[in-house]
């Protein structure tokens, strides 16, 4: 049984209340809590040594890359953060100076963003250190931009370039927070995530919630430099194009827009954010599963992820 | 260094924002978040395989535990729980049928109370399971108990039995979420917390917080008949009065009330919670400290948590 298996079984009969707006399933969790005009956005998520960050990794980027996580489910939602509680959970014997400069790096992005951290706890785990965060954010009511809005004929657009996140950037990524605020401010967004698990299984969870397909344009995905770099590497390895598609720790926006509106999103945004690439990579259609399009052919992704090449 | 000193540590210079009314160092976090008339709680509490449970024990009892943790420190502060995340670390290999039973607890405990679980995440810890909640509550605004109220001529009191709660209670017990919203609802609780670390340590947090000491009551304190089956043991223990003021993970309520509504303080609760125990053990003093009074003397507590008996 894989994660998303036994996350669909324990999250089928969960307890809900009427303050649940939106529960398990999406970026966050979005709750109606007594303020008439916002909704709150609930999220967790945990950074596991030796499955997110290695005893190598300089301590401020294990603490940027754990609050950077979760700030990129906020942005998802087009949400503002607001607060977060840390938890930290440590071998009996620790370096404190290692852990203060983990706390040091989750500060710096904190401030950047207006994010309070009012508190936490430590606890105990003897085997390696483990870094959850809980954070809250805010959204207009009814504003927040959820996975199962996409509709057939919507373009599908995604920030930055793909693949080879773990050259580098999974530790250093910038939360797409502005982004994502100015795109449901100013363009009918029909459905958002953030790329934590690859394209193809990312933009899976916005047509499995939707209950649409998509075709997508190969040329058209941005391809990273570091995804074309481990290509030409000695060892054998996947090629780019598969690297963008599936590596994961991208932290990047996948979303869709009405087709009509894709020229003037892409104008608009060249002016707005002149530093970061926007892609538009293909559309959503009716039809269920991702196929994707070159100056040949159209092939079918196939549900593990890769595209299998003739 | 130890987890206090660490914390201290950790927490002196987080970034903050004017959302937060009270921010680490309390039983939650309080929040301002939109809502005119409440507040929110804030709560994050982790349980750890081989720490707060071991592979042995039910698994709805770690389930209905870690999430009682977090109940019990929405009740130190008076407050409704509402919304829950939660997330379950896990080894590669494990049982199915474990992590659901571990969830039925966790269910079970959350539909008692009307809270939601709106979600979390699973992720990897090989070594071990280790659970986080992190959990949402409410509050009327201005009506948290901090820790940090209480005055000179207080009354203290605390609910149930203390002590000996590593022979079942810690795994079982219910927090006091109505007997705390029914205190600040007719009584002026100038400071309350939930007992996790025991008596000695979590008096010692409302004393520091509230900048007062105390003077207990030797023969009043509370004692569990586990921690005095404990003590009747063959191999040497302590005494079950020792037990009573350090064992820790009673999950009672601890609070202060002024002196003179002591008596009828004691007779409303026989009438609303004839089931639960409440003692009267001693008073807040003007000088810091804790003081113990038995028949034929005076002593003080020492820093460490232990009374040293001559």
């Amino acid at each position: 049984m894989n994660e998303f298996e036994l996350i669909a079984r324990l999250t089928q009969s969960l307890p809900t209340n009427p303050s649940v707006v939106v529960g398990p399933g999406d970026d966050c969790a979005v709750l109606a809590l007594g303020a008439p005009d916002q909704w709150l956005l609930f999220k967790t998520d945990a950074a596991v040594e030796g499955v997110h960050f290695t005893r190598d990794t300089p301590p401020e980027k294990i603490g940027h890359k754990a609050l950077a996580r979760c700030l990129s489910d906020i942005a998802a939602m087009a949400g503002t953060p607001t607060v977060a509680l840390v938890t930290i959970a440590l071998p009996q014997k620790f370096d404190v100076k290692f852990i203060e400069t983990i706390y040091a790096g989750l500060t710096a992005l904190a401030q950047k963003h207006g994010v309070a951290i009012a508190g936490g706890e430590t606890t105990t785990n003897p085997d390696r250190i483990l870094i959850s965060i809980a954070l809250l954010g805010i959204v207009p009511r009814g504003k927040a931009v959820l996975r199962s809005g996409a509709k057939a004929g919507d373009a599908i657009f995604v920030t930055g370039e793909l693949g080879g996140s773990l050259a580098g950037k999974h530790l250093e990524f910038e939360p797409r927070l502005a982004e994502a605020r100015w795109l449901a401010e100013n363009f009918p967004v029909h459905a958002m995530i953030d790329l934590s698990d690859g394209l193809a299984g990312d933009l899976r969870h916005i047509l499995k919630a939707s209950r649409v397909g998509a075709e997508l344009l190969k040329s058209a995905i941005p391809i990273s430099r570091a995804a074309k770099s481990l290509a030409k590497g000695n060892t054998p390895t996947r090629p780019p194009f598969v690297a963008a598609l599936t590596d994961g720790e991208d932290f990047e926006l996948l979303f869709a827009v009405p087709g009509r509106h894709a020229v003037k999103l892409l104008d608009a945004w060249k002016r707005q954010f002149p530093g970061l690439r926007l892609s538009c990579i293909g559309k959503i259609t009716a039809d269920e599963g991702i196929t994707i399009r070159d100056k040949t052919r159209v092939q079918r992704l196939t549900s593990d992820g890769y595209v299998h090449f003739a």
